[in-house]
């Protein structure tokens, strides 16, 4: 989708560690996009992309062994969707893959075409290309378990390779949104990524029940909303918390009880909303602050920890 | 699908002119029946269906260059639908390719179901087996339609290939169904190719506005009918008409006026209903007669002729 970050990179070199020839498709994809969304303000960055890819060429260059980055693979919607304008309605006309119920869970119920626009543009970009390997970030992890599923029941002959979550030395998950947010925003939005690690700990201690394993994610969001609605307008940053789940690493649904063999897949999405009273000369962010930033984050409680 | 007939045998054989290795596929699709069809009751025959490839296999190692079959597929349903038992629901839960509105024109109206499983189940076996050409009866020209776009919208390293329509000696497109039909609506049939050629003929001497094309097709079936209807119940074979259609032949949209560079397909499907007063050693086909035998039929009008 462009817009590239250390995230992207880190899954880049990855790639190049595992394979001869890393393709970096670029393409921001309008059926991921429901009619609402921001697909006109999402940033094109194309420039700065290149510049970030050749940097990393340059480095994998002098790395022994190394694969290299042989092709941006930046395709126009034409190309993409040839024979019909790409819809971003649930009815809308198209040649679409649907993964159900996985695409209407978590993410998808707040995103109705979401799931169906990734699932569509990467079987598109895995035949154009045909990879041995395809790289995701686990940041966006309910995509990796829809891509994993799509490659399953479509017998899509390439591996799924998951990249771990690039973080900001406080733990705030790498995304293009966190230009939005803004210092002020920036500081609070750390709650998710300390709700989520909580949840970790007790795992880690031997807790199983979803009540044992989620209360301390709550609590941590519970008390830094009652901390942040305590503050003047001015000083604080109000969020809501979309969602806190204990969910199956495969069907995504939730579990009263993580499943020893399996793990599970801890995950979160709070809204950061628009910044009230700004000041003078306050870093508001990208875009002056005025919008809800939405964050998400999920930490894999793997099996047998 | 198996129940192999002429159909499918000349489409191996096509296939053999223009390949080394012929892959033949059966395999009897849930997904492509609605709740309410037949698929328990759809014809297995697996054993002449394989005596019949043996026989085909034998006459192309004869044949100097022929390529040869190489492989049936025949997978079990948990290959091709590993993760969920397959749905033959519209809201139904699973992993689908929908092509729309191609699939839900013409005989996707009645079937809501059926090209969506059709172009899922396809996009699997191409997967699987990677061909570099995939072989369709132009029988079912709307498959066509709907299996050369998915190829063309999910960029599909294949082409699809078209075998034209196998027919008996009056004119009857052959098809699985026929041995439901029985002796005295197997002769009434051929009311269907009848209307369809009526049309053509129009097509061939100049004509090219839906009316023009149309009515001598209608008036075939009209005057079949009528005739029927006046017979006592014994002898007659009574059907319906489900559509007559001149579409455009990459959207299957119905056209009021052929467009010259375009051609059209011209199709239809009638319901040959159960037979009535059956009599004693009358040979009522499959089934004995009691059920509606639907059939369907086409013709392409090709540009420029």
């Amino acid at each position: 989708m462009g817009a590239l970050h250390e995230g992207h990179l880190s899954l880049v070199r990855q790639a190049a560690q595992e394979n001869t020839d890393v393709f970096v498709s670029i393409y921001v994809n309008p059926t991921q996009f429901g009619m609402n969304e921001d697909l006109d303000s999402y940033p094109k960055t194309w420039d700065t992309d290149v510049k970030m890819l050749e940097t990393v060429d340059n480095e994998l260059a002098s790395k022994p062994g190394s694969g290299r980055i042989s092709a941006i693979f930046a395709p126009t919607t034409k190309t993409m969707y040839p024979t019909l304008p790409p819809s971003s309605e649930i009815p809308g006309k198209g040649s679409f893959v649907t993964i159900t119920p996985l695409g209407t869970l978590l993410e998808g119920a707040s995103r109705p075409v979401f799931f169906r626009g990734v699932a569509t543009v990467c079987m598109k970009l895995f035949n154009i290309v045909k990879p041995d390997r395809v790289y995701f970030g686990q940041k966006d992890v309910q995509q990796t378990v829809v891509i994993r599923r799509m490659v399953q029941d479509f017998h899509i002959d390439t591996r799924v390779m998951i990249g771990a979550t690039k973080r900001e030395p406080d733990g705030l998950a790498m995304s293009l949104r966190n230009v939005y947010l803004g210092s002020r925003r920036r500081l609070v939005a750390t709650v998710l990524s300390q709700a989520l690690m909580a949840a970790e700990a007790q795992f880690k201690s031997g807790k199983r029940s979803r009540g044992d394993i989620l209360w301390p994610a709550n609590d941590v969001v519970d008390k830094k909303a009652m901390e942040q609605d305590s503050l003047p307008t001015e000083k604080r940053a109000r969020f809501e918390v979309d969602y806190i789940s204990l969910a199956d690493p495969d069907t995504l649904e939730e579990v009263e009880e993580v499943d020893e063999e399996k793990g599970a897949i801890l995950s979160g999405a709070i809204k950061m909303l628009p910044l009230e009273s700004p000041q003078e000369g306050e870093d508001c962010g990208l875009g002056g602050g005025g919008g809800t930033v939405r964050l998400i984050d999920n930490i894999i409680l793997k099996p047998g920890l």
